[in-house]
């Protein structure tokens, strides 16, 4: 059993005690999922892209931004586990995705509308 | 190392071929996570909640789902490495300071504007 | 001039006279847009379509619901304004472009990935 | 009537000649008013900053924009039908809250976290 999985172990038993596997199927994950991205994206939305990395470098910031990754990684893995999908897998499966759809050399230093 | 260093090991090389680190700077990878999380969202918005888990089992729909998971996965792991942020430990963080927020008595079967 | 010019008039006001137009750049007021969109889903992400409407219609909640539509209706107009884009005439050429992608008999009853 | 509700009557008719409204509770549009506005957050989440107007200045990008600013005043309009809530008394009473919270001595020239 891999770090990962012994997170989730232990992220199923904080649902399990409190009974909330009723409340999370995949459509209110979903959800969970995006409005937490949403928040991630709040902290940045004034920062100019120039600034970015000092600004996620000060302290309150780095706490602030570290919380919501969080946020976003728990979402991410509730939706993994009840969809039953290996969020590895699904990791590897899409990069493979996206060295086909992007060939190193019309891609370099280059970014498109559907890079992702 | 563990398999999602592996993994992300794979993906820096992937960034690095292509010369697209200079795009991902904290703001615009923030942009990217919450962009891939709204398709995960198109997926499920007209699907009720009671049918969701059905509708997720049907091979189109999870392929789908996978590929949506994998980018969001990606866009998260990005963001991480380059803010310096280890995905475990901002997992772990936070689910501590769920425990400490969402005590089980208080909230057994309940759920809360902000729970998360 | 009709009302929503009328209020956008206000809102430019409102923000000249706090120097906030330096950090509207389009890209800024797409971050501001999806995350008050993304306040707005976390009302809702716990609620089960069976009881949205019902849960929409208690007082403290249309309230909650009433301030992210105005977070979100501003951000929105704010972009629009930064585009020199007639909010009216996207409305209207958008959904000309909906009646020609949805036609009635093949549509009706029925929802698509692609529904907008 | 004005404008906007001459608009609504329209998208009214769109919707209830594809039998659409059965689809169409809070919680449902909440996912598609969230995911158009990151559909709209996707065109601009490699555009820096300070290119961002010059971007969307240009003709097929102003295109994309003005659909997408379409598809997220429809939906944000959905969703205040359903609800019963006027627009533009939302904007502005929000505008009026908004007022309160920044009041212009302290806030000119700065954003905050919370700023909307």
């Amino acid at each position: 059993m891999n770090e990962l999985q012994r997170f989730l172990e232990d992220l199923r038993s904080f649902n399990a005690e409190r009974e909330w596997s009723q409340f999370h199927d995949p459509k209110n994950l979903s959800m969970l999922l995006t409005s937490e991205a949403g928040e991630l994206l709040a902290l940045l939305r004034w920062v100019p892209n120039t600034e970015a990395d000092a600004y996620a470098s000060q302290p309150a910031a780095r706490q602030q931004l570290t919380e919501e990754i969080g946020d976003v990684g728990i979402a991410l893995l509730l939706l993994c586990d009840r969809l039953g999908i290996d969020l590895l897998l699904a990791l590897r499966a899409k990069l493979d995705l996206n060295r086909a759809k992007y060939p190193v050399e019309q891609s370099r230093g280059r970014w498109t509308k559907s890079e992702s």
